[in-house]
């Protein structure tokens, strides 16, 4: 791989000094002049490969630089170089012997979207979720201290990871602790939505221009600050070099016993070069404070980071995006479940003056933007902090508000014990409305929402349901507000049929559907499960179908009745097999005295690699096709190969 | 109740003033200068109730001052006052019509150990993990703003829950949204065990002593300032106001947007008034920080904070314990697992100088005292934060260490995402001590510790196992540093056998033991709930009973060759009923196509409110006669009255 990885890999790119590059080795061969240019060319690669759609953009091309620098300065991978989050390391993932195969990212058996740990050993944590990279780089100096050893940390994290809790509790040590390490506050006042919170404010302000105006000579000024000796560099009584490392007189970081400085321009390699390489020698714990532009060198990106965070097809040279496949004529209308999700509560908050919204950092992921339009005063970006998303939500509920927490399956994690704690323990109206519910495909095994059936479940007073279109979502939202409680109303990555208008159907929490008849084996399956059980079925018309889009409370009704007559249950779960809406069929047959046989199909308990969504189901056999075979085992009679 | 409320309640005890209180409206007829004779009697009052043992002595001791001086200010239950953890608001219930209450505190059917909304109207928040009470704010708050009403709210949150990450996180938005709330920063630099974090220190340095000693003159300075215009107040460029709401001119809570008051002696009643009446008026975001000592007015409690945190029986003229019965002559030795824990960590890490212990803010209550002593350079405590400590032992393992993170069940829900993310994907080498898993009792529905097993053996790659006695314990620790990967280790709040020193039983993980022969009905039973199966069991020979030790993975053989021969399983666990221990069984049975009746006994799908350990379990059906009636129930022989 060695010779090839440092071919070109892209027609149409010209990359000299990227050729020569297989390793960090490489590029310590450099001249520092001629690391602008390479970083010139680590952008133009990233942008070719991002062109075919689906990888982090704008991210990775503001963070170019500065990894290059990191690298330069570091002995990457004796010295650990970490990356919150972990999707703006594309420059770190070129330069480090994966450049001929970057064009598999995120595909099946390709590289990680992420850093990962098992992929190459100069990806020092696995991840994808925010705000990690602190608490990590904690526990390895830490290690590093314990064992004796003498290799640098450092941490690159987001002015919007910062503000995750777990980052600032995570400072709150590392400062007290004093532990040697470096942390690159990649400042781009850009998350994934626009950046929110008081910490993002202040941090603008950080920001004298000057700095960046008087150019090489504050960095001078900088650097002789830096090279002083330590017990000088400290001194507050230095009240000429203090202005320099907090220029406001006023910084939550010295307050967290964390050495501060900047904010210098994270575009220019040289001098964070020289910077870095002093101010990883210095003792305890240092931020160096650098601002970037997302999308840097890609001016339509730069204009629209938003929008180029994640972008799908475009054309390199212009930006335009090149359209998929169009709809074929008459096809019924699709949208994706999160623009679904956006347009009812956009609808029912105009019915209900009480529901509100609220949005850990995700507004356009949800598909709150024409919300957040609608109704400014009824909706909440907490930054990224799902604690506070759900604990603000119960003191809106207490206070007589009606809550929706618009969040993602994975990140909902965060905040296993808010709900139990803050939420269930008084059984207030929390409505979840939990997105990328299942597999996620591309994004792989940080980001399955694959573990939320089980969790939620194991909650009391958490009911749980799986709608199969927009339409029944509506319902569900509707009959969530008017039970009570808290809810969790999950639905999956990807598209659906869309609704009409002002639909709101009527829906009796906790009532299955049977959608095909059959006593003898029926298939129990809701939300995108259901879709592979209806292809699956189409053909059997004797073998029971139902849409079993409550998870908590179960229909029990219903499947005594099933349950009475069968000779078989199939159960089919986009979610872990361990503890989720098989097992709750289990645990409801066992506490009757029922015995049938029951298949439980779902997620193996194991976690899920990268792939499309699609592979990921047929490998975990949960697809139309593995529900034909377990039929098939059970002594239905399906035609082969439909 | 009102009348009987205003009377005294316990014997010889002098309590003129309180007893004319049976609510804050009563509470308002006093003078000012009554304030601080009230404050006494609540304190006598307070130390009588705890004098039986059990109950949160010091910090309620300390925060008595600032609840009369909120109570005066504020009109609860229109405005809310909050109090983080809720430990500390025993003079909050005496004020709010509880008192004749108060010595059924902790008890079956009687008050709760912290607030609870459903307790009394006066209670905002129901509560009991720290961390939790300004994301409550900001959700009341905005709740207010949104319906257009006009109350106050106002949090009390310690020094040590300040530093959890979510209230870190609640706070930037609080600062940013800038609604309306009055913070009290209760700081005592002591949560439960003492306070760590760069935070804590740095809120040391804004205790500027002078302000105490200069009394009177420094409280009139500061009000003067207060009660200036709003426009003025603000203004950075008044210096003279600055220096005092910013003592040391660098301040994280002005970062955060929030207007910072203090240091202010929280024992001066007078002086609280004063400048919460103003503070209260405010528009935006003011945190008063009050300067308290935890077992204020009791002497040996304020040199001892940390003994007084919630001691046991004791006299309360002398401060004496009151020592419990002496067990009898020549019993085996017990101990409380905790220190069972601590003791074997402590050898472990003698053999293993790889082994780590890390702790979020638990050291007396996982039993590491005298580990922290031995090993202090193989230690952590990072504060109230658990995902840092979680996500911490990440990065040691990746470097090298073998982590051990010493947990309470009910905190280690606060890291669900950490476990999963940053120590699950990768099988990385962590271990999880959970202690007080199972129900805990007195501490109620926030505290027990029933659902870890479900949502922990839903994540990939962890193992669980839960040992019988100290022994096993030890030997689950070797095991579990022998065979790597996540491993969680379980054990209950209580006591168990002592092991003897340097003994390191062999044990397979994953490999059951059969305790009493029997094919025909057999009971898997581990951890707390086994003891109550083997006492079940002590006169039905013929009853299979199984030290089911792993939860997972299951010993599979040996639970296949029980199902192929049984009539009935019967499972018992201390942990809810909802994808626990009973289904993982149920699971594999149904993976094999085996079909055996099963009995899952186990915690009802709903929380338990505060009893004793032994009245939980009876009423959740898995105590020894809960057992004895199922399996009568399923024919077995059981003699009546054993």
């Amino acid at each position: 791989m060695t010779a090839d990885a440092k071919k070109p890999q892209l027609p149409g790119s010209s990359t000299p000094l990227l050729d020569t590059i297989d390793s960090p080795d490489d590029l310590k061969k450099l001249r520092r002049d001629q690391l602008p240019a390479l970083a010139a060319e680590l952008r133009q690669e990233i942008v070719q490969l991002a062109a075919p759609g689906g990888l982090h953009l704008a991210s990775s091309l503001g963070a170019t630089d500065l990894i290059v620098a990191l690298h330069y300065v570091l002995n990457s991978p004796r010295d650990r170089i970490l990356f919150d989050v972990g999707h703006q390391a594309y420059a770190h993932k070129l330069l480090t012997g994966r450049r001929a195969q970057m064009p598999t990212i995120k595909k099946e058996g390709g590289l990680s979207g992420f850093t990962k740990v098992t992929e190459s050993p100069h990806d020092a944590i696995t991840v994808g979720h925010a705000s990690t990279s602190l608490a990590n780089a904690l526990g390895m100096a830490t290690a590093r201290d314990a064992l004796g050893q003498d290799y640098k940390v450092a941490a690159v994290i987001g002015d919007g990871a910062l503000t995750g809790g777990m980052a600032l509790a995570a400072l709150n040590t590392i400062g007290d602790t004093g532990r040697r390490m470096l942390i690159v506050l990649n400042h781009n006042e850009m998350s994934i939505s626009e950046n929110v919170g008081a910490m993002s404010k202040f941090m603008r302000t950080l920001q004298v221009q000057k700095w960046f105006q008087e150019g090489e000579g504050a960095s001078k000024k900088a650097l002789n600050a830096v090279s002083r000796p330590l017990s000088d560099f400290m001194s507050r009584a230095k009240s000429s070099t203090r202005h320099f490392f907090d220029p406001a007189s006023i910084n939550p970081f010295a307050a967290m016993g964390v050495r501060y400085v900047g904010p210098v321009d994270g575009h220019n390699i040289q001098e964070l070069v020289y910077l870095m390489e002093r101010l990883v020698e210095l003792d305890g714990p240092t931020i160096l404070h650098v601002v970037t532009r997302k999308g840097k060198g890609l001016a339509y990106a730069e204009e629209d980071p938003i929008k180029w965070h994640g972008p799908s097809r475009f054309d390199p040279a212009t930006g335009q995006s090149v359209p998929g496949a169009a709809a074929p004529a008459g096809a019924p209308v699709r949208q994706s479940w999160s623009a679904a999700f956006g347009e009812a509560m956009t609808e029912l908050s105009r019915q209900d003056p009480r529901a509100y919204v609220i949005t850990p950092a995700m507004r356009e992921g949800s598909g709150l933007v024409g919300y957040s339009q609608a109704h400014p005063n009824r909706y909440l970006d907490v930054g990224i902090a799902e604690e506070v998303a759900v604990t603000a939500a119960a003191g809106m509920a207490l206070q007589g508000l009606k809550p929706v927490v618009a969040i993602y399956s994975t990140f909902l994690q965060r905040a296993y014990d808010q709900v139990l704690h803050d939420v269930a323990i008084e059984d207030l109206d929390v409505v979840f409305a939990i997105d990328r519910g299942g597999v996620v495909g591309a994004d792989g095994a940080t980001h399955n929402g694959v573990f939320d059936l089980s969790f939620m479940r194991s909650i009391p007073n958490v009911r749980i349901g799986l709608p199969r279109t927009a339409l029944e979502l509506r319902g569900m939202l509707k009959e969530a507000m008017r039970v009570g409680g808290p809810v969790a109303i999950r639905y999956p990555r990807g598209d659906t049929l869309k609704a009409p208008a002002n639909a709101w159907p009527d829906l009796q929490w906790g009532t299955w559907e049977r959608l095909q008849a059959g006593d003898d084996v029926v298939v129990l399956a809701g939300g995108k499960a259901l879709e592979y059980a209806e292809a699956a079925l189409h053909d059997l018309p004797g073998v029971g179908l139902v849409n079993a889009r409550f998870v908590k409370p179960l229909d029990t009704a219903m499947l005594r009745d099933i349950a009475s007559r069968a000779r078989a249950i199939v159960t089919v779960e986009d979610n872990t097999v361990v503890g989720g809406f098989g097992a709750a069929v289990l645990e409801a047959l066992a506490s009757w005295g029922v015995q049938v046989p029951v298949r439980v199909l779902g997620i193996p308990d194991e976690f899920q690699e990268h792939a499309t969504v699609e592979r990921v189901h047929a490998r975990s056999g949960i697809d139309a096709q593995a529900i034909r075979t377990v039929l098939a085992e059970l002594g239905v009679d399906v035609p082969l190969g439909v």
